[in-house]
């Protein structure tokens, strides 16, 4: 019922969008809300004749609700775009239409492909290609044509023509999820665009307008699964009212070719009131959790499966039991697997006792598991060993397993990366983990090989990112969130695009055009990363964030339930220098990788220096290859990291007048918020260092305006994103 | 800053407005964002002209930034509704425009006003006078000018005519706001429209565009004043940082004649880590509380004053050190006296012991107190003597103070009224308690002349209300709570004013024009109330919710840590009858009423039914004016109920075609909810009543689906609005 007077909303609201742009081809207002779905109407008159041209009618045959999908996107992109109304029952002629379908599912589309065509053309795959005057989008399936019509309004948004247009596509990754953190309570732990968009309470009935808008827009890039609870998981989801809940999503997310996946607490059997124990060993446990998925298939026949952690952090999990992981997730995957569901089990997970190198654990706790996971569980990995730190070496579990299929865990969210208001292009980190050499199969041992499967030919393959996405009306409360959930989608379909590639994309699509703009977006994207490392976490620095919500310095936390959870910990910092060993003489960490890879790191004259204070412990004096002590290193970068803030802020003030105001002033005040607190986290963390070396900070560099009291002294009870205690 | 672009933005989509309204005259998309400041095209191309005829210019002399802000909303609505671009730096001619000022600061608004209208135009009133094809807007100060405006294109949105348009206005109330439950983790206490609009995280410096639209919007109403925080309040809103926040809140408000207001914990001197007691009359608190409320003032000249609710539920207060309520509000008085703040002392109090009757505490509490609160101290109540029920009779303390001023406190949200999703109108809740006379000074006191402070000549007056406002995109969650928000706005302006008028206005404002729409939407509004009344709390019941968050109904809860929390204590049902004794034989709540008023509702036969077991403990074949026993009546009612939601489902089926797509299908959602829900109020609490009574429902009555123990067994852990335990 929702989906339909969705649409036909969509289509009278994009009729007057063309009205709207026809007349105001200047710079108008925006909230943001459409994300890089604007479909503007196309302003040069030629190239909207040529496209035109081409779309005369829309010939399809037949098909399900996925392919009606797709054609009521192309008929209301067209709109949009183009000011035409195309009718989707022609029969297809030679010239000037579309020819839209699957193959071997319309005659139409059968004629036009080649056999070698049909025969690639795979699950979710799409064929792109102007013929003449026609156009083509034929699909594996109807996911496939659905990603075609998306590729293709996507290509008019960034107005490239189609001349010898010949796209052929098919996704790199079986599994591109969203991992929503988001109680039910829509609190959203590591939440930073207001809370849950899942109103849980109003379910089943009541069907948001943005749920069919948040599956319109993950479709556009390729995301085809979504996990809509959070990982700290919560029992009710499997009470049968819950369920019904879950259903209702779902029913909106399929005619988008989006399945929904669960988080599954481990302890579900014993708390939704039925036995003493979750023993994945125990029969009656086995029983209730293969009843429990048949009762969600019964509601819900495309459902995706679980996203598990256990063990970790508190949650249960088989170890209670004297289990292993692979217990635990071989029997929720033998309860999944006649309904065709898959097991994503977390290896975020480190031991309740005191560890020598937690960014060892992992590892330690899953390599010996290799080769004894059921057919449909995958194991889910965060890019790095410790936590989502601005920057952190890629996590060895990656090529450690060759038997086990390894899906790659992504922030979008930025816990620990300036949260909601700080402007830091993600596709970065994406690019630099994916692209990492683990050589643990000899050289070319990219992680992209292993996310994508090649490199073991795994048949299960996957990755996640953890949303970004909130109740702000913009979905990511700051503006350019947006592009990093795009980012996550494109890698996730060819996690081989560059990041500069996606950023480009984004800011076309996002922005009225103007060269101008995309010039700016662009870099501000490629650079903000770096100096959001820089102000934070130079040189390998790593986990010095107050503590709890993870937003401000906190280089001095030393007092915590667990010595991991400290700074100190992390940086070891004295009074004769800082970083934590893990070579040989340290926690040995890095034998966990690759030889080639620990030929890179293991001698700190050779250690990028990106990564020198994560695996070395050095003096304040070790001479940098620049020929600068560490001290002054680390007090230069600091300073490079807040005057990158400025200068951004500086290259989006050339914008004003070229973007609409609105949008203008939101990015600015986000702006002056990083500006702020990039200048927060040098001058706190040099306050703290320079405290604890003893030496000072060099003289041409702007002092810390407070002293290091001050900046002990500040708490945000109130911070967003923290997991609410009850 | 925050402003200007703002009106910017708001002027291009005006702009972009008419255009699109121009053109599509049918049934448009409408979020419901814009509330009733709807602004559409006046269709009536007759009226449009006669509108703009007399709009030729407008002529306005100097001022501050609120008749600045008037001028633009006047502009920006005329581009709106007629089309048309105005000039505000044109000289007044005789003929064909728009005199707007403040009498006394100019010239041609002198000129133009009557010796007798001038002197009549005080604070915040205006005169709306057309003069041949003139008109005047004339304010006896700016906010009289803003409101002038306001009521103008409000006239206009209802396409009223204006020959001879000639209102003059004065609010009868001096205090007229809104009080959010808001914490400051955004959570909202009693909130149903997702979470807290005020962003304190990314405040100062982050200036969300609603926070003008939300200043507009109350502004349009005549609302004055917002406490922006909850009254179980949190210290922290006086750390230096969060004063801060405040004042940029306060910078967007003020531009809109809103004051902004506080909610100050008692123990705030203790809390924030300075004092080791709150004791009101120890010299250190007094200094403490002075010494912050000056740094308040410095940066916010018009702050408003505090909302105290102490020694109540579980908050600090004065009782803690052996002082009175009149201690603790006159110590916050004579801080904020020298300011010209205020102290609005909350009457919502009961004692920690158990009591007799909780009903009757607030005024045994309160009114040996009359004669010794300070001058800026008004003491704010709700309207009935327990808690938000559906349905109280007016509560004891209005017009047993007479020399305390009293301040109305009312519910906009809906706690115990279907929360986020019923449609219920409250207008009519509002005027039963405004218009109920108390006696307490003879025939005639009636509530309204105790708020507006005309029947014991109290200088200061106010009225406030509980806010359902939240992050939603349509601000209340149930559109039709639209219609409360602006009920609220329009009686505390004129408290004289019907259910019927406002729900009339409203429905013209709210919808595109079309007449059957207006009906329907009327008679909605009209009929809702009583509905609610009788599928929740019929015949006087009340109290009997679930516990906790109030959600459904749980008239068999018995254990909590208090009796005076539980359903039992309230409804009192056994095997022989059922209600709440508060006459002379029982707990003689009565007898802290007037005496015309007691008459009325002492005796079973004459009480007025829909009071009858609030006031009455009887046996269940009780006689009712109808003839029927007690338990048939209380069947029926029940039943007519939910038929009246099923009434009410009908009716606005009726409309489908009539209203856009996504209003109609929004509103028909919550409307299944609605009768999901009624079904399950009257069939839990009659098969409880009915296991009590030992009686059966009559036979042509639809019997509950389920036995007791189902609706005893559900649960909604996750049930909106309850307050986070941390």
């Amino acid at each position: 019922m929702g989906f339909g007077f969705k649409m036909n909303g969509l289509i009278k609201w994009n009729l007057v969008l063309v009205l709207f742009f026809t007349v105001f081809s200047h710079v108008y207002a925006d909230d943001g809300y459409r994300l890089w779905l604007k479909h503007n109407l196309v302003e040069d008159p030629v190239l909207r004749e040529d496209y035109s041209k081409r779309m005369g009618y829309i010939a399809v045959e037949g098909g399900g609700e996925i392919l009606k999908t797709a054609v009521k996107e192309l008929q209301s992109g067209l709109q949009s775009m183009l000011g035409i109304t195309v009718d989707s029952n022609m029969q297809p002629s030679f010239t000037g239409g579309i020819v839209v379908g699957v193959a071997g599912q319309s005659s139409s589309v059968d004629t036009l492909l080649t056999k070698d065509e049909r025969a690639w053309l795979g699950e979710e795959a799409f064929l792109l290609s102007s013929r003449g005057t026609m156009l083509l989008i034929a699909g594996g399936d109807e996911r496939g044509v659905l990603y075609g019509v998306f590729r293709l309004l996507s290509l008019m948004g960034q107005n490239i023509p189609f001349d010898n247009l010949n796209i052929s596509e098919a996704p790199a990754v079986q599994l591109r999820l969203l991992n929503h953190w988001d109680n039910l309570d829509r609190t959203v732990e590591r939440g930073y665009a207001g809370f849950s968009i899942w109103n849980w309470h109003e379910l089943p009935e009541y069907i948001d307008r943005r749920y069919v808008d948040y599956a319109r827009a993950n479709a556009s890039i390729g995301i085809n699964g979504s996990v809509v609870t959070n990982v700290n998981a919560n029992a009710l989801v499997f009470r049968k009212d819950y369920i019904q809940k879950t259903a209702a999503l779902a029913d909106v997310f399929r005619k988008y070719g989006i399945r929904i996946y669960l988080t599954a607490r481990f302890s579900a059997p014993i708390e939704l009131g039925i036995l003493e124990t979750a023993d994945p060993l125990d029969p009656a446990v086995r029983e209730w959790w293969s009843n429990k998925v048949a009762e969600i298939y019964d509601l819900i026949p495309d459902f995706g499966g679980f996203l598990v952690k256990a063990n970790s952090e508190g949650q249960p999990g088989p170890q209670q039991y004297g289990r292993t992981h692979a217990d635990g997730a071989n029997m929720l995957a033998d309860a999944l697997r006649p309904h065709g569901g898959v097991v994503m089990w977390r290896a975020f997970v480190y031991s309740d006792e005191e560890p020598e190198d937690r960014a060892k654990q992992a590892y330690n706790e899953f390599v010996p598991l290799d080769g004894s996971f059921r057919d449909n569980v995958i194991v889910q990995v965060k890019n790095g060993p410790i936590d989502f730190q601005p920057r952190e070496p890629v996590h060895p579990l990656f090529g450690a397993m060759t038997q086990t299929p390894i899906m790659m865990e992504f922030q979008i969210t930025k816990e620990y990366l300036g949260q909601g208001t700080h402007l830091v292009g993600l596709a970065n980190m994406y690019e630099e983990i994916l692209q990492t050499d683990t050589y643990t199969a000899g050289k070319g041992s990219t992680v992209v090989r292993i996310v994508d499967g090649s490199l073991y030919g795994n048949k299960l393959t996957g990755i996640a990112g953890v949303s970004n996405i909130g109740t702000v009306r913009n979905w990511t409360g700051n503006y350019f969130g947006q592009a990093d959930w795009y980012a996550f989608g494109r890698l996730a379909w060819d996690p081989n695009l560059s990041a500069d590639t996606i950023y480009r994309e984004w800011a076309r699509l996002s922005f009225h055009k103007n060269e101008k703009v995309e010039e700016v977006v662009t870099t501000l994207l490629r650079d903000s990363y770096k100096y959001c490392v820089e102000y934070m976490t130079p040189l390998g620095l790593h986990h010095i964030m107050a503590a709890g919500h993870h937003f401000g310095p906190g280089p001095w936390v030393s007092k915590m339930s667990r010595d991991d959870w400290t700074s100190v910990y992390y940086h070891k910092a004295d009074e004769k220098g800082i970083g934590f060993d893990r070579t040989a003489t340290g926690s040995n960490a890095l034998e966990q990788y690759g030889a080639g890879f620990r030929k890179v790191y293991e001698n700190p004259d050779e250690c990028p220096e990106e990564f020198l204070l994560w695996f070395h412990h050095l003096p304040w004096n070790h001479r940098m290859k620049s020929g600068m002590t560490l001290w002054e290193a680390l007090c230069r970068t600091y300073h490079a990291g807040a005057d990158g803030v400025r200068e951004m802020k500086r290259l989006w003030q050339t914008l004003e007048g070229n973007v609409d105001d609105e949008t203008y002033d939101h990015v600015l005040m986000h702006l002056l918020i990083q500006e702020k607190e990039a200048v927060w986290w040098r001058d706190a963390c040099l306050s703290y260092f320079g405290s604890i070396s003893g030496l000072d900070i060099p003289d041409d560099l702007e002092l810390p305006e407070y002293g290091l009291d001050y900046y002990k002294s500040l708490s945000y009870p109130y911070a967003p994103g923290i997991r609410p205690r009850w």
